[in-house]
Protein backbone atom coordinates (compact mmCIF):
# COMPACT_ATOMS: atom_id res chain seq x y z
CA UNK A 1 0.00 0.00 0.00
CA UNK A 2 1.24 3.21 -0.84
CA UNK A 3 -0.01 6.42 1.20
CA UNK A 4 0.14 9.46 -0.04
CA UNK A 5 0.60 12.89 2.08
CA UNK A 6 0.41 16.46 0.31
CA UNK A 7 -0.27 19.72 3.26
CA UNK A 8 -0.96 22.72 1.93
CA UNK A 9 -0.74 26.56 3.10
CA UNK A 10 -3.05 29.33 0.79
CA UNK A 11 -2.68 32.60 -0.33
CA UNK A 12 -6.09 33.38 1.14
CA UNK A 13 -7.47 30.50 3.62
CA UNK A 14 -10.79 30.68 4.42
CA UNK A 15 -13.48 28.30 5.77
CA UNK A 16 -15.20 28.84 2.42
CA UNK A 17 -12.18 28.33 0.30
CA UNK A 18 -11.50 24.44 1.96
CA UNK A 19 -15.27 23.41 1.77
CA UNK A 20 -14.58 24.39 -2.14
CA UNK A 21 -11.32 22.14 -1.95
CA UNK A 22 -13.07 19.61 0.27
CA UNK A 23 -15.99 18.91 -2.79
CA UNK A 24 -13.59 19.07 -5.74
CA UNK A 25 -11.40 16.00 -3.85
CA UNK A 26 -14.34 14.62 -3.06
CA UNK A 27 -15.43 13.90 -6.96
CA UNK A 28 -12.14 12.11 -7.42
CA UNK A 29 -13.27 9.41 -4.04
CA UNK A 30 -14.65 6.23 -5.99
CA UNK A 31 -13.14 7.19 -9.02
CA UNK A 32 -9.62 5.39 -9.45
CA UNK A 33 -9.27 1.60 -9.20
CA UNK A 34 -7.19 1.08 -6.57
CA UNK A 35 -7.24 4.42 -4.42
CA UNK A 36 -9.17 3.00 -1.52
CA UNK A 37 -9.35 6.46 0.83
CA UNK A 38 -9.20 9.89 -0.28
CA UNK A 39 -9.35 12.42 3.23
CA UNK A 40 -8.93 16.22 3.04
CA UNK A 41 -8.94 18.39 5.81
CA UNK A 42 -8.33 21.90 7.37
CA UNK A 43 -6.04 22.44 10.33
CA UNK A 44 -7.49 22.45 13.51
CA UNK A 45 -4.76 23.42 15.71
CA UNK A 46 -3.02 26.57 14.48
CA UNK A 47 0.53 25.62 15.57
CA UNK A 48 3.53 27.70 14.23
CA UNK A 49 4.33 24.61 12.26
CA UNK A 50 0.98 24.04 11.24
CA UNK A 51 -0.38 24.29 7.10
CA UNK A 52 -3.58 25.00 6.37
CA UNK A 53 -5.35 21.71 4.55
CA UNK A 54 -3.88 18.07 4.13
CA UNK A 55 -4.95 15.74 1.88
CA UNK A 56 -4.13 11.68 2.68
CA UNK A 57 -4.69 9.18 0.51
CA UNK A 58 -4.42 5.44 0.27
CA UNK A 59 -3.31 3.31 -2.77
CA UNK A 60 -3.52 -0.20 -3.20
CA UNK A 61 -0.11 0.02 -5.38
CA UNK A 62 2.19 2.05 -7.52
CA UNK A 63 -0.07 1.20 -10.47
CA UNK A 64 -3.04 2.64 -8.89
CA UNK A 65 -0.94 5.99 -7.46
CA UNK A 66 -0.06 6.55 -11.44
CA UNK A 67 -3.88 6.22 -12.65
CA UNK A 68 -4.80 8.45 -9.81
CA UNK A 69 -2.01 10.80 -10.91
CA UNK A 70 -2.65 11.16 -14.52
CA UNK A 71 -6.52 10.69 -14.34
CA UNK A 72 -9.30 13.50 -15.35
CA UNK A 73 -10.18 14.40 -11.93
CA UNK A 74 -7.29 14.65 -10.68
CA UNK A 75 -5.71 16.78 -13.43
CA UNK A 76 -9.14 19.25 -12.71
CA UNK A 77 -8.60 19.38 -8.79
CA UNK A 78 -4.86 19.84 -9.80
CA UNK A 79 -5.15 23.11 -11.84
CA UNK A 80 -7.66 24.54 -9.66
CA UNK A 81 -5.49 24.25 -6.54
CA UNK A 82 -2.48 25.56 -8.73
CA UNK A 83 -4.65 28.83 -8.52
CA UNK A 84 -5.09 29.57 -5.20
CA UNK A 85 -2.16 27.44 -3.17
CA UNK A 86 1.05 29.18 -1.62
CA UNK A 87 3.42 26.11 -0.81
CA UNK A 88 2.93 22.49 -0.87
CA UNK A 89 4.76 19.24 0.43
CA UNK A 90 4.36 15.76 0.01
CA UNK A 91 5.01 12.35 1.69
CA UNK A 92 4.47 9.35 -0.16
CA UNK A 93 5.61 6.01 1.82
CA UNK A 94 5.05 2.50 1.55
CA UNK A 95 3.79 0.41 3.99
CA UNK B 1 -11.59 11.14 14.36
CA UNK B 2 -8.72 13.34 14.61
CA UNK B 3 -5.79 12.76 11.88
CA UNK B 4 -2.93 13.73 12.60
CA UNK B 5 0.16 14.31 10.01
CA UNK B 6 3.51 15.97 10.50
CA UNK B 7 6.38 15.96 8.06
CA UNK B 8 9.62 16.00 8.86
CA UNK B 9 13.35 17.42 6.71
CA UNK B 10 16.27 16.16 8.36
CA UNK B 11 19.57 17.31 8.69
CA UNK B 12 21.56 14.38 7.55
CA UNK B 13 18.67 11.89 5.79
CA UNK B 14 19.72 8.44 5.59
CA UNK B 15 18.02 4.64 5.62
CA UNK B 16 19.77 4.13 8.86
CA UNK B 17 18.24 7.52 10.52
CA UNK B 18 14.77 6.37 8.91
CA UNK B 19 14.92 2.81 10.40
CA UNK B 20 15.78 4.65 13.77
CA UNK B 21 12.75 6.70 14.05
CA UNK B 22 10.61 4.01 12.89
CA UNK B 23 11.91 2.26 15.72
CA UNK B 24 11.31 5.01 17.79
CA UNK B 25 7.65 5.92 17.07
CA UNK B 26 6.85 1.77 17.26
CA UNK B 27 7.48 2.16 21.16
CA UNK B 28 4.12 4.48 21.38
CA UNK B 29 1.95 1.95 19.12
CA UNK B 30 -0.76 0.81 21.36
CA UNK B 31 0.81 2.28 24.53
CA UNK B 32 -1.79 5.23 24.05
CA UNK B 33 -5.73 4.48 25.31
CA UNK B 34 -7.66 6.22 21.87
CA UNK B 35 -4.31 5.96 19.81
CA UNK B 36 -5.99 3.99 16.43
CA UNK B 37 -3.35 3.92 14.20
CA UNK B 38 0.29 5.08 13.76
CA UNK B 39 1.88 4.87 10.70
CA UNK B 40 5.92 6.06 9.48
CA UNK B 41 7.24 5.92 6.50
CA UNK B 42 10.12 7.59 4.56
CA UNK B 43 9.41 9.20 1.06
CA UNK B 44 9.81 7.44 -2.19
CA UNK B 45 9.05 9.32 -4.76
CA UNK B 46 11.38 12.16 -4.12
CA UNK B 47 9.66 15.18 -5.86
CA UNK B 48 11.19 18.87 -5.41
CA UNK B 49 8.34 19.40 -2.90
CA UNK B 50 8.58 15.90 -0.87
CA UNK B 51 9.50 16.16 2.45
CA UNK B 52 12.09 13.23 4.15
CA UNK B 53 9.31 11.61 5.91
CA UNK B 54 6.04 11.23 7.42
CA UNK B 55 4.55 10.47 10.61
CA UNK B 56 0.51 9.32 9.98
CA UNK B 57 -1.62 8.84 13.28
CA UNK B 58 -5.62 8.75 14.00
CA UNK B 59 -6.94 9.40 17.39
CA UNK B 60 -10.24 8.51 18.14
CA UNK B 61 -11.09 12.35 19.76
CA UNK B 62 -9.43 15.44 20.92
CA UNK B 63 -8.62 13.38 24.51
CA UNK B 64 -6.83 10.63 22.62
CA UNK B 65 -4.68 12.93 21.28
CA UNK B 66 -3.60 15.21 24.15
CA UNK B 67 -3.10 11.56 25.92
CA UNK B 68 -0.66 11.20 23.31
CA UNK B 69 0.93 14.68 23.43
CA UNK B 70 1.95 14.50 26.96
CA UNK B 71 2.83 10.66 27.14
CA UNK B 72 6.59 9.90 28.39
CA UNK B 73 6.55 7.73 25.07
CA UNK B 74 6.05 10.62 22.80
CA UNK B 75 7.91 13.19 24.53
CA UNK B 76 11.41 11.04 24.66
CA UNK B 77 10.46 10.26 20.66
CA UNK B 78 9.84 13.71 20.58
CA UNK B 79 13.58 14.80 21.94
CA UNK B 80 15.24 12.89 19.63
CA UNK B 81 13.64 14.29 16.87
CA UNK B 82 14.58 17.58 17.99
CA UNK B 83 17.89 16.75 17.61
CA UNK B 84 18.06 15.58 13.79
CA UNK B 85 15.27 17.30 12.24
CA UNK B 86 15.96 20.74 9.92
CA UNK B 87 12.29 21.28 9.50
CA UNK B 88 8.84 19.80 9.97
CA UNK B 89 5.10 20.83 9.10
CA UNK B 90 1.66 19.72 10.64
CA UNK B 91 -1.73 19.17 10.16
CA UNK B 92 -4.42 18.20 12.46
CA UNK B 93 -7.73 17.53 10.95
CA UNK B 94 -11.28 15.89 11.84
CA UNK B 95 -13.72 14.10 10.55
Amino acid sequence: MIQHIVIYRFKNPSPKLFETIKDKFSTIRGNVEGLLRLDVGEDIMHLPRSYDLALYCEFSDRAAYDRYQGCDLHLAVKAFMKTVVSESHSVDFEN
